[in-house]
């Protein structure tokens, strides 16, 4: 309003940034303006090629801009023959970062949720289910969220699963490493008795 | 690097905002993904036009993508003779909030800073002496930070100033309001003492 209407215009396209406020949106914009214009047209560049080009893999519906994303046609990603299904891409970096997991994924970009008209199609069981049919598949792991809709997703996942005779197991709820046992919540407790195992010496 | 180069780049390239460290970028490109590629693609435009198009007033040095901008030629503001000289356009921003000045503005882009090679012309005191030449001024008003550098540079203005014979004054330092005064430091209450004024019951 005051001086320049593209300033404006750029201080509220900022707010579609998640976190970003009217005062930190306005910070960035003078930030831009008077220390980093290449920073800035570098960063539209990236968005426009990222919101135009960037799809869902056709394997595992993560994103990517490629048909089928380098996770899945990495042969030896392949060879593990293990497919971990999860709500979300964010999810798969998390795992990424643990280095434990070798094998494949499948991104629900959800959860199952009637009530929202959310079912297995939506999540994209169909194709899940062409993949358990047609590929040697050893392990489906589940990875979806500890919550009701999670759970509740990943017990119906796991039912196509025994179906197509495939093995499923579901990623342990337990207390988290460097927690105090008496902030745990009792649910996660009791999942932490239920899942102990004997301590190899 | 995991299924997408565009999502990387885009993860890298939010990192040029202030205050965006990897996690937030990586959630804000998670978000514009799933739930608001216009959005990103708006941000993108108004990206590229603020960073192309926006420049300098040439009256005032404020930002706008006009020769001259918006406030400058404003008659209203023309018409008060008052000049509000600040370091930066975001200050600008701050004053205008207050509703309680309707002059015009003349931005340093910065503070005198010899050892950093900033001298007169670097903050546009060339401009400012031809303004106080040809137009109308009444009053300076000397609205730098209260720091050392902006109060060399405020004295620095104000010799100028009485070399033209207009009146320079300068904002007030004090007490700020809502404050407890044993949390005040020194040189900020030994300001507000000397600028103390009479009471008007
Ligand atoms: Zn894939
Ligand atoms: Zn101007």
């Amino acid at each position: 309003m005051y001086s320049s209407l593209l300033l404006e215009k750029l201080r509220e396209a900022l707010r579609c940034l998640p976190g970003v406020g009217p005062k930190s949106a306005q910070r960035m914009v003078f930030h831009l303006l008077q220390r980093d214009r290449d920073g800035g047209i570098r960063l539209a560049q990236a968005l426009t090629q990222a919101m135009l080009e960037i799809n869902h893999c056709s394997d595992c519906r993560t994103f990517t801009e490629q048909p089928i994303c380098s996770i899945c046609t990495n042969p030896r990603r392949q060879k593990s023959g293990q497919i971990c299904i999860v709500e979300s891409p964010a999810d798969i970096y998390a795992i990424e970062q643990t280095a434990q997991f070798d094998g494949r994924y499948f991104v629900l970009m959800g959860h199952l949720s009637p009530l929202d008209g959310i079912g297995p199609d939506e999540i994209g069981l169909k194709r899940l289910q062409e993949r358990l049919k047609n590929e040697k598949i050893e392990e489906v792991i589940l990875g979806t969220n500890p919550t009701v809709e999670g759970e509740a997703t990943a017990n119906y996942i796991a039912e196509i699963c025994a179906h197509y005779g495939v093995m499923a197991s579901r990623i342990a709820h337990g207390v988290p490493v460097g927690s105090e046992l008496e902030m745990v919540d009792g649910i996660t407790l009791s999942h932490s008795l239920a899942g102990r195992h004997p301590i190899k010496l």
